[in-house]
């Protein structure tokens, strides 16, 4: 099947070449039009953004217009293929950009892996664009540059890879709990679950960040070497403060050590690296998020087998897909709707929530909603410009 | 007049927020369609062109998109407004490059003005784009920009404030000597003709370098201190090299002094500095291209009473319009069709040929073809694709 979509998409690539195009917005058929859209009329468009900077919101695409940046160092699970390979899905993320939440978006494929000229090429670019999309930037370098472009930045800056995993993940195991405590007598409290995060990379960190501002703090993390705890001399400054944040404190081990009793998995790792075994020594009614892709850390049919009760995947083609897509359309809308100068993370666990809320029907294979459900862009939006 | 073209202009940008948008060429409608534009197809995508980067040019916009790139340092005639007011400009462009041209443009409006900075960040966004449009950036740092980004990337860059002027420039000029020599008994030739450039900045520059590949080679030169001559001890770079391929080498003097006995009048400088005293001491039967925008060196009425032969201006409003228009959507386009990795000075030269060419009933008042013309931006783009 893989190879088919392969093909077909080296197809479709190949037609259109590309997915995005600019169009003008103004038909430039008469001279007239042309002295209003250009010279001389546009003068006058630009003393006032001079005399008035924030008039470039009203003047010109600049309300409306996201910057799809990456540096293709983390492309897809292809890893470091830099910036020309990784312009079909930048392309593919301004297409999606436009299609679902009506947000205009532009690529930006930086020929840079360095962080310091990464942050200055952003700045220096920033003017055009009401946000900054960071996606496919590899970790560590992602959260400096987040960090850094949101001190430094007016404008509100997302990687897309840390937030939009972690926020659907939270969403997903906000419904979970409540097919967990069906009549409200919150057998089980998320103040008392045990997570388990394998892979501390990009999305690792945000989804551990995020259930922390959401109450779960009862996590041991997995990464290449085994459980991340206190005594290991090669912790990044990342591992330590999730370590710090958690209320659990494991010794050294490996995931299935970490596993034995635990209520939700989060895969964010490799494929395979979970196994029945391991699920059959999970906590009753066991929740797993099996996000690696293509291939997750576990098959779902497999999973079931060994009596999970939820399993998520970054799939569409399994029932309850993680996809980003449900929120970079609609919190980018948001925020520049509203005009909100910077992310907080605070926002993605109000987005979790709204979206959880949003799934009618919920059900062990249904607890989070598809991009194709209506009014999913709104909803998230809406989130956001409610945020106080 | 201009009050309201402003205040029309104004509603127009209000109404619009801007003129361009970024569209999906694909409609996002189904998980298939998305499951090749996007996840999981677009991996072979981007394996593809990892593996040869030329495909970058097949499957992706790279092929048809030019990037619109200013510093903000010198808008239209209005100066030094910086990147934010420069936006409305680098759009009207970009809708021109997709109206007229059918390429994509996208603004790129740097919030640096440092050469090297901007040459560095030029270089890191350029992998998405096919071409890069270089525009009001102030001379002299436009000239090491332009040079130094033609030799370091692999598309084609192209500062259109210098060779969109020059190119139309040169096609009225070769119109203006058909008129004056209407029996081929070519009593007047570009060799002969003497020529007087007022302003030497980018437009200046790059038309004096123009007419001399073109053949026309005694130019004398007027800046704000009047004529530029061997003597002076303030000579820019640029300044020593036309002053070293001029065939005429005059002394100290002023305006008034060098126009006496030229032929053309080539005013790329200040409103009004042309009076109509010195164009009754120019050679019989003068022609006056007086571009500075929006109020030229002499207005029209005054220049034709005062016996010039013809007159060209910036403005749509008085015949023979010089409009870089007419240059970079044809030129861009032929470069980015025929794949060619570099413009050179020769192939503008040729496009000034074939625009003078296409004007049919060729008379003083009709030297140039407009940016309406039909087949305008096939017989430019041609003209770049059949240059060897």
């Amino acid at each position: 099947m893989n190879n088919d979509v392969y093909k077909k998409s080296l197809e479709l690539h190949k037609e259109n070449r590309g997915k995005i195009e600019t169009t003008s917005k103004i038909k430039l058929d008469s001279r007239e039009i042309l002295s209003l859209a250009y010279s001389p009329g546009v003068a006058e468009v630009s003393r006032e953004i001079a005399r008035d900077p924030s008039l470039a919101r009203e003047y010109t695409l600049k309300r409306n217009t996201v910057a799809v940046v990456t540096d293709g160092s983390s492309i897809l699970g292809l890893g470091n293929l830099g910036a020309l390979a990784s312009i079909p899905v930048m392309e593919g993320k301004a297409a999606i950009f436009k299609e679902f939440g009506g947000v205009d978006a532009f690529p930006i494929c930086l020929d840079t892996q360095d962080t310091e000229e990464i942050i200055k090429a952003v700045k220096q670019i920033a003017p055009v664009f009401g946000g900054i999309n960071l996606e496919d930037i590899s970790a560590p370098r992602c959260f400096e540059i987040e960090e850094r472009l949101r001190k430094e930045l007016s404008i509100p800056v997302m990687h897309d890879d840390q937030w939009g995993a972690a926020t659907v993940t939270l969403a997903g195991i906000i419904n979970s709990l409540k097919l967990l405590n069906p009549n409200e007598s919150s057998s089980i409290k998320k103040e008392d679950i045990k997570v388990v995060i394998s892979g501390i990379g990009a999305a690792g960190v945000a989804t551990a960040r995020l259930l922390s501002i959401y109450g779960i703090k009862k996590i041991i993390y997995i990464d290449s070497k085994g459980i991340v705890h206190k005594d290991r001399l090669d912790l990044t400054p990342e591992k330590k403060e999730l370590l710090e944040a958690s209320e659990l404190a494991p010794k050294e081990g490996t995931l299935a050590d970490a596993i034995v009793g635990a209520n939700i998995f989060i895969g964010l790792s490799k494929p395979g690296v979970l196994t029945s075994e391991m699920v059959r020594t999970m906590a009753e009614k066991p929740v797993i998020f099996a996000l690696a892709n293509p291939t997750p850390e576990i098959m779902p049919g497999e999973a079931i087998s060994a009596g999970a009760y939820v399993v998520a995947t970054g799939r569409s083609d399994f029932p309850n897909q993680v996809n980003n897509s449900l929120v970079f359309p609609g919190a980018f809308k948001g925020m520049l709707e509203a005009n909100i100068s910077q992310f907080k993370i605070e926002m993605f666990s109000k987005i979790a929530e709204a979206l959880a809320e949003s799934v009618d029907n919920l059900s062990p294979n249904k607890i989070l909603p598809t991009m194709f459900d209506k009014g999913i862009v709104e909803i998230v939006s809406k989130t956001i410009q409610n945020y106080k």
